[in-house]
This record gives C-alpha cells, sequence and structure tokens, in this order.
C-alpha cells in the first residue's frame, strides 16, 4: 500500500524538509505533495495568461491556476498536514483545514502552543496536533508502517 | 422559494445586523444563521460537560459543540457570507470558506482591499467579494428577487 | 407532491411566458425558476461590486454573480427545459444542460429541427426533445398529474 | 504523480497536436484524452447497430456511443482543456464544461477574444482562460511538474 | 413526519389500491407514488413529440418520458414496494429495484412463492419480502407509526 | 428552523423522556425519532411475513424490517445521541455510531465513565460525550437556540 | 488506458466467450468480468456457510455471496453489457441494469428484436442496443482504441 | 484484478493469521489491511503527541491517531470481515460495521452462534455470517478466484 500526504501551509521554514527526510530515513512508502512553495513563482502564477493591471484580478488569476494543483492534490492525498507559523495570516492553510474536512480527509495540524486558541476551530475537526515535524514523522510511521 | 443565508466569520462589527435589516428592507425571503457569536458563551461552550484543566482541551471541546452548530449550518445554507475583519486570525472563516468550497456552496466575501493578497486563496473559490454590508445586501436581493 | 422546473436558455422569445400560462392553465403544482432573463441587468450583475475597465473581467464578475442563482436553481429542480434559438452562441445553455447531465438531473431540449445535428450530443442526454413550448406543457402536464 | 487531460471541443485546428507535443517536449507525466475526432467516424458511431432512415435518431445513437467514451474519460480526467473556436456552435464544447463544473473537475478554456462575451458563463466556472495552445502548455508544465 | 412509498411494477391487479387503502385505514402520513398504470398511456407518452414509424424508437421515446417522472420517484421516495406478478417479464420492476439498492433506499418486494428463485438476486438486496398487500401495510403500519 | 435528533441505545432506563421532557420544557423547535424501543415488538417485527423456525432467519428477518426505519432516521436526523448503558452489548448502538460518522451527521454519545476505554473509537468519532440526559439537554439547547 | 467492461445477463450462450475473443482479437486493453456462470455453483455459493432447509434462505444467503462479487464488480466497471435471451426471467440482469444507471455507469443491451418492448424501461437508459457480440465487439473497439 | 480485504475486531485469537494462511495457501490476489492489533501499542498511540493526566484525553488523543489508518482502510477496502468474540465489548468492530454499511461496503461477519441476538443489527447489514476462518477463507476464494 501507497500513501499520498499533502503538506499544506506554511512556506518560510524548513518543516516540509524535514517532515520529508525522516519519512525517507523510516523507508515509509509515501509520496509528499504540495502547493508550489516558491512565493513568486506562485503569486506569478497567471502571468502567462496575460498580465493584469489590477492586483486584485492578479492575485485572482494566479491563485486559480494555483488552484488547479492544489485541489487536485487534496482530493487525491489520504493524508494532509497542516502547517500554521506563528505569523502571518496564512488562510490558505486555514482553507485547505475546512476543504479536508470537508472531504472527510484526515489531517494533522502543526503548530505550536502560542496559537491553540485562534486555531481551535481547525483542530478540532483535525485527527491529531503535533507541534514538530518530528512528530508527525513519528504519526506517519506509526499509521503506514505498523504490522 | 426560501432562502438560508449563513454568515460566518469576524464577530466585533455589526456587519451582521446590517445584512439583516438590509435584507428585510428589501422583504427578502432570507433566513439568516450564524454560529454562536457571543464570544464568552462560545469559548464555554463545553464547560457544561465538565470543566477541563489543560486549555487545549478546553476549547477543544468547546469547538466541537459549536461545530455541531456550524456544520449544519453550513449543510444547509444556500448562499454563504464570510466576512474577515482587518484584525485578528480568524482562521475559522477561512475554514469555514474552505469547507463551503469542498461542498459546493457558493459563498461571498466580506472585507476590505488591504487584505486581497492573503485572501487571494479564499476569494479564487467564491463567487464575489464585497467591500461593504451593503453590497452583499444589493447582491442578494439581485440574486433571490429579480424576476 | 410540488415540482420545481427550471427554465434555461434563449432570452428573445416568450417561450418561457407561454409554458408558464400553460402550465397554470392545467393548475399543475409547479414553480418556475430561471436566471435572470433582462439581458442588461445580467451583464451588469457585478458592477455594484465596483465598475471593471476590463470587459474579461466585467463579464467575470457579473457572470458569477449570476451563478449564484443558476447554479442553485439548477441543483434544486427536479426538471429543466433548455432552450436553444436557433440564432446566437447561447454557449450558457448548453453549459446548463452538461451540469444537469452530470447531476442526473432529467432535462428536456426545446429547439427547431434546424439545429437537430450541432445539438447532437446535448439531445444525447435529454430526456425529450420538443419542438414547441405547447409540446413542453403537454409533457410536464403528463409527467406531474397523471394519476 | 501521472496526470490525465481532456481534451475538449473544436476539431478543425490543430490545437490539440500542439498541446500533445509542447507537453511532451516538457516530458510532463500527461496522458491526453479526447472525443473521437474524425468527423464522419464520429458521426457514424451508431450506423454498426442498424441504419436509421431518420437523422434524428442517427443523431441520437452515434452521440450515445461516442459519449460511452467521452463520460469516461471526462470523469477520469484530472484536468480539462476546453477549446472553442471562433465559429461553430460548438454546444457539446460547452456541455463538456457544465459537466466538469458540475463534478468539480478543473478546466481551462482555449479561445480568442472575440468570443469572450458569449462564453462568460463556460469561463466563470473555469480555472484559467488562455488564448493559444503554448499558454496551457506553460500553465500545465507549471502546475504539473514544479517541484 | 411524512413518508413517500414508490409503489413500482405490476399493473394487472389492484396490489396497489389494497396497500393504499389499508394505509388509509390506519391513517399513515404517507404520501404514495407510481409510475403512470395506464398502459396504453403509457406507451404512448412521448407521440405528443411526434409520430414514429420505428417501434424501437417509439417505445424509446415514451419510456424516456417515463423515467422523468419515475427517476423522480424514486429518488424522493423514502421507502418502495416493488411488485411482481407471476406472469409477464416486469423487467422495469427488477431495473427499478436495482435502481433503490444503487441509491440505498430500502424496498419490499411482494410476490408469491413460485417466483422466489428467479427473484433472488432481488429479494438478496430488499429489506423484507411480503406475499400479500396486507403484510405491506402492516409492515408500513409498523414501521412508521410505532411510538 | 426545525431539528430533527435521532435517539439511540440502550432501552432499558428513560433517558429518552428525560431529553424529550427536557426539550419540552425549553421550547426547543426539536422533533425526536428512535427505532422501535418495544423490545418484544421489535424482536417480532418480521414475523407478520411469516413465522421462522430458525432463531438466526427469524432476528434476520426482523432486524430489517426494523432497519427500514432506523436507516431512513440516521439519514434525516440532523443531530443523534447515542445512549450506552453499563450492562449488554448494545452493538447496535454502536453500529448507529460507525453509520453516522460515515454519513458525517453529527452525535453526542451518552454514557457513564465506567466505558469511557471500550468506547473510546466510538468517542473519538463523537462530538461530544455526555453523561446525564440533562446534560444533552443543555447542548441542544445551546447548539439549537442560542440567538 | 485500461478498461473494465462487466458482462451481465444470460448464461446459456456463449455470448461471454464471443464478445471477450473478438476484443483478444482487436488487441483491446479489456478486462472483463462477471458474475460467476456456473448456475449451480452460483446457487451453492452460500452452502459452505451452513445448509438451509428453507429454499427461500438458502438463495438468499446464497445470493448475498453472490453480491459480494457482482456489487464490486459493477462499481469497479468502465462500461457493461447486459444481455438478455428470449427466455427466462433473468430478473438479475435488469437489476443490474438498475443499479448501473443509478450510479451513472454506462451500459450496452444485448438482445433480440423480439423483446424490444418489455425492455423498452431498461433499454431507455442505455448508451446503445446491440443485437449480436460482434456489434458490441465493434462498438468497444471504437470506443477504446480509436485514437 | 487485486483484492484489499479489512480485518476488523477481535484481537485476542490467531483469527486474523488463519485467514491470512488459508488465502496465501489459495493464491488469492488479496492485500489484507488491519487497524494496529498489538493493544498496548494502539492504546499509546497518541503519547508521542504530549501526555495527557486525563485518560479520557489519552483514549481520544490514541483513538483519533488509530483512525486516520482505520477509516483509510475502510474507505479503501473492497470486503471487510468483522469479528466480534464471545467475550468484551468490541464496539469498536460494530462501529466499523455500520461504517461500512453506511459506505455500501460489502462485510461479512465472523463470530458464534452464542452471540447471534446481540448481533442481529450488525448481520442484518452484512452480506454474509460465517463462524470459522475456514469459512471466511471458502467465501473469499469463491467471490475471488471463481472464474
Amino acid at each position: 500500500m501507497k500513501y499520498t500526504v499533502y503538506l499544506s501551509g506554511e512556506i518560510h521554514t524548513d518543516w516540509r524538509e524535514k517532515i520529508i527526510a525522516g519519512a525517507q530515513a523510516q523507508n515509509l512508502p509515501v509520496t509528499f505533495t504540495s502547493a508550489v512553495t516558491d512565493h513568486d513563482a506562485s503569486d506569478a502564477a497567471g502571468d502567462v495568461l496575460g498580465k493584469e493591471t489590477d492586483s486584485f484580478w492578479r492575485d485572482h488569476k494566479s491563485s486559480k491556476v494555483n488552484a488547479i494543483r492544489t485541489k487536485l492534490m487534496i482530493e487525491q492525498c489520504d493524508i494532509a498536514v497542516i502547517r500554521f507559523g506563528d505569523k502571518y495570516k496564512q488562510w490558505n492553510a486555514a482553507f485547505d483545514a475546512g476543504y479536508c474536512a470537508a472531504l472527510g480527509k484526515s489531517y494533522i495540524t502543526l503548530h505550536s502552543e502560542e496559537i491553540i486558541h485562534p486555531l481551535k476551530e481547525v483542530d478540532a475537526a483535525a485527527m491529531a496536533w503535533a507541534k514538530t515535524p518530528e512528530q508527525i514523522v513519528e504519526i506517519l510511521t506509526y499509521v503506514i508502517s505498523t504490522k
């Protein structure tokens, strides 16, 4: 059995790399997927279709191009990990969590104790809350590879 | 035909009241629904089931009790309005937006121009973006009551 | 038992009025729904949210506002009637037909013999093809009111 | 991860070949699917089941045989590209777009600026609008192969 | 709570009338629905749309008009009763049973002991098998009105 | 807005009556539904269709007749309350919980602290755990009637 | 792309073998599936679980064991072929057709002209009607292998 | 064709091993999946995310981690076998049965005659009831490998 794990959210720290490396160290049969995490590339995703002068429409066009990818990845994943850093709005991460919840996809949140309260609705629909990438790796290892 | 409109998000300004009053002034056949917007009551929603010493679990318990209500309201609404103020995390609002998107529920966002960029993914899946409650009322009036 | 019938497509002739009058003459327990058929109002549906200089985005914004209404009406109808005139592209009507087909909603097409060939895919997924509004009324009467 | 992209619509220009060649040049892991694009073969798809004298029924029979293929391809695709030329009705393309929209399949439209207005409802439910096959290839490359 | 019960199958005996009368005698809050049971009217359902010379297409056209009604009734019913007489093919009744099964609609079969063996697959997906209309009334009464 | 609450599980104490009385005292707009709770009547539900000598088939036949009712009630409820007493197997209650979970129906468990451990999987998918009928009434009142 | 085609219905002639051989001759990438077609083995499918004295329950038990297989095969097929011979009830074939129709699975019927009228509802929901296995092979070849 | 069979329930006897060995002896193309059956490991599944002092929350956290695995396995299985021993509550097994039933997954129960009566609702929604692992192997062999 092979698993697909979608990694959603914060793009300023190396939590994705840590999870991927940890999973590889455990030989987990997991393919990780993710939105495009290069911030500038992501913001410019729609530019190839024609430049926009209005920033709302530029964002709109790029977000929809990005959504072709993320919608598919969420729908095809077996498990999602949704990461919130202590800074920034990260509304896309909460949006992904709601999307997962409505589809019945299991997701695990990854965030510090500082933001428990504002994340309470997101955590309430999660299957687990982890504080570190290492914990995520341990949970994935348990869930996926225990005989 | 009667409509149900779910009002999600920010609880510190009177945007809900303005929309409801505007819809009544237009005699729209709309029932508005909403999460419990009394902040303290909402945080304490699970206390009746037993006090928790750990704040994570208190939040967890209350959020799940609140989710009995909000999950039902989202699933039963015809249209959602999702409001983001300029302050606070409001991850529950973005979560609701993702939930609506996955269910194929039409939603309209209500927020200022200041936060276009961080809301781009949420707006990309919305059917409209309004800046004022008055615009929401105009849109609802057009959608619901035009012959 | 009450029925909801969605009337989709061409807006330049009085086929809607004829069907509605015919159904009333037969006392059918039917509520008819429809997109906003005032062409100018429909094109301007999004203007209240802010004027657009780019015609693509003006169309885009208005179409999405209109889609809040039509998506709901299609999802809530029991039967759809989809009308194609001999002129104009009317891609929205074919779009509605595809939407109905995917949802498993029964629809009846209403068009002349001149356009059988270009409509063959749309007719192939229809439950019936009528040439006149009077035939639509007869079919609805049979389907709805036969004891 | 492998992707399936369904190419729907106009059959008189070589847009399909251009997209397929472009994707191969980028080594994209994509399988392209399509309705039978040989016009005469498509019109005759049902003839093997017995000749029809009435052209409506000949079209009907052939369209249903073709729909066995296209329905399956739409349901199994990850992304659709829907092409409208400036001429012809191409109602089947708009039908496919509506079908995709109702299933929640992401689609990209491919058409010139001349027909923005009649395609506004179809574009409103699309994830992107491209003017050239080259843009489609760029979008697919971004969506599928960005690390 | 009100119930809708769909009565499918054989049209040559008065089993429908007996069930309806029995339910009325018990004051059950049930609306009964049914295909058009007038054999000639049913066969001619599509004639209003134009006469067909080929009997296959006449049947096809009429069956689809009838299916607008029966598809809706099955999808909206709470319980179905599916009756097989000892004579005739009655493939439409078995078709309705399969349709109910796939939708997860509870159905009760009504037939004599003579045809247990050919109906074994249909009975295997049923919630009950009754031999008389009186038994159907008793089951409905128990299911619907027991406090 | 009216709510339907399904009461599942243990039949030897008066927890149903207490919840119903409590909800009435609060004037909650709730209709309560339930399996047939008369044990003997429930065991005999299928007898009208013919006596069985084999106790497995008698149980089977009666359980399916009862399932016509319970399946419908679960699918139509807004919220379920699932009660486990300290004695008996009550596998039907756990079955109902699993059924609710798969459908995405919110349910609240009602049981003592003694059986937390064996119910951990059932509680993990619940929205709340209550120890007394009074707590259930408080939760319902909060969820349903808070402005 | 690989296809799965489910072959349902009559078991007294060699239509399955002809279709399979024809598809192999065309090198179609098709896996064919089917109910157990050994009549005695099928009737005895449940006997291993304990002998039944009542023939209704023997049939019931065996049919459910067989349904584990057929339900899965229908749900996993891309296309179904449903064969009716001129003799026998073959209600299971019509049941399978209804099941396919409700799931939106394309099916092709295979039967002689003699039984057009009793099969009209089954044919109305089919994508094609063939009279010979050779026609089925031609249709599959066209649908599956046309470039 | 490959099959996935989910083995749910009792963990104190070697019924899983017997079924797996029997299936291997028959060369069945089956992958078996299961919850983590090491009782202590399962109870401790959530401990890595932080120790809990309250046993309800420890159970809750571990059960949700386990549910990431079991939910996925149930949703991905083709057939489930659900085992009840004569002792213990085993509410998780009945929960899994209800979950399967709601998803339309075929399941087979495995239990002794002693507990027919309390399991009647669970058996009523099952496709078969077996008393021994050997019978399960025979049923799987018949269902999966009969030509």
